[in-house]
């Protein structure tokens, strides 16, 4: 059955981040929705962001995609402010150090779904002394957790 | 500007196949959106398909995502029909020869996005005569059209 039935994909809000960082991600809820239907070639993420809640990245070595499904969020880039509405898109092409965030100032839950490849190189977090190098989070210095 | 603005992106609704297969098609107009913002490590395309449009094909070797963005459409596979409207998606890996076939029945336009790899394999269509095979369009018996 091609059609995706999220109630029957495991909703997860747990993070790896190191724990003075963890209560950023707290209201970001993640399905996994390629592994449970057979896909391999590309990850896709099904994210709810509680109002208040946030995202923020980029990848060395992944090109990344988003669709918003439903309510708002603010795509915020270096010094750039983008509203984001249901139906709306947004690319980033990997290495493109303008790291990209996605707040949801909204009073009401922000829906979303994210493809790229999955990860195998670093990531950069620009808003938070935070990096994942070498199979770790790592401060930006390089220094553990 | 991450942010994808389908005004400046062309609308095409070309196609490369044979002329007797080329009706079927010819409601289904489409925006390649990964080229248009830098991505390489998969293609996005923004298809309307208008109504009585029909779409329909399963590839050898790349998944497929699907991501409904207005109206709605029947998702044909063998034996069944599903309908979906707005905000549903559907997955489809690789190699699975139940055919999909997307088709709108409804009045008004019907918005999907599709994600997958850059197709190298080849590609076949289970409602009609035809299959994408060695780089050309030809008959499921091989022939030339």
């Amino acid at each position: 059955m091609p059609r995706i039935d999220l109630d029957r994909i495991e909703q997860r809000n747990a993070t790896g981040y190191p724990a003075e960082h963890a209560a950023l991600v707290a209201g970001r809820w993640v399905r996994r929705l390629g592994p449970a239907h057979g896909l391999s070639d590309f990850g896709v993420s099904h994210v709810v962001l509680k109002p208040g809640a946030a995202s923020s990245h980029w990848h060395e070595d992944e090109d990344e995609f988003l669709v918003l499904l439903a309510g708002e969020a603010i795509l915020v880039e270096e010094g750039l402010r983008t509203p984001m509405a249901a139906g709306d898109m947004a690319a980033f092409p990997k290495g493109d150090p303008n790291g990209h965030h996605l707040v949801n100032e909204s009073a009401a839950d922000c829906i979303f779904v994210a493809f790229g490849r999955v990860p195998t190189g670093d990531c950069h977090y620009p808003d938070i002394d935070m990096q994942w190098t070498g199979g770790a989070y790592r401060h930006k210095d390089g220094s553990d957790f």
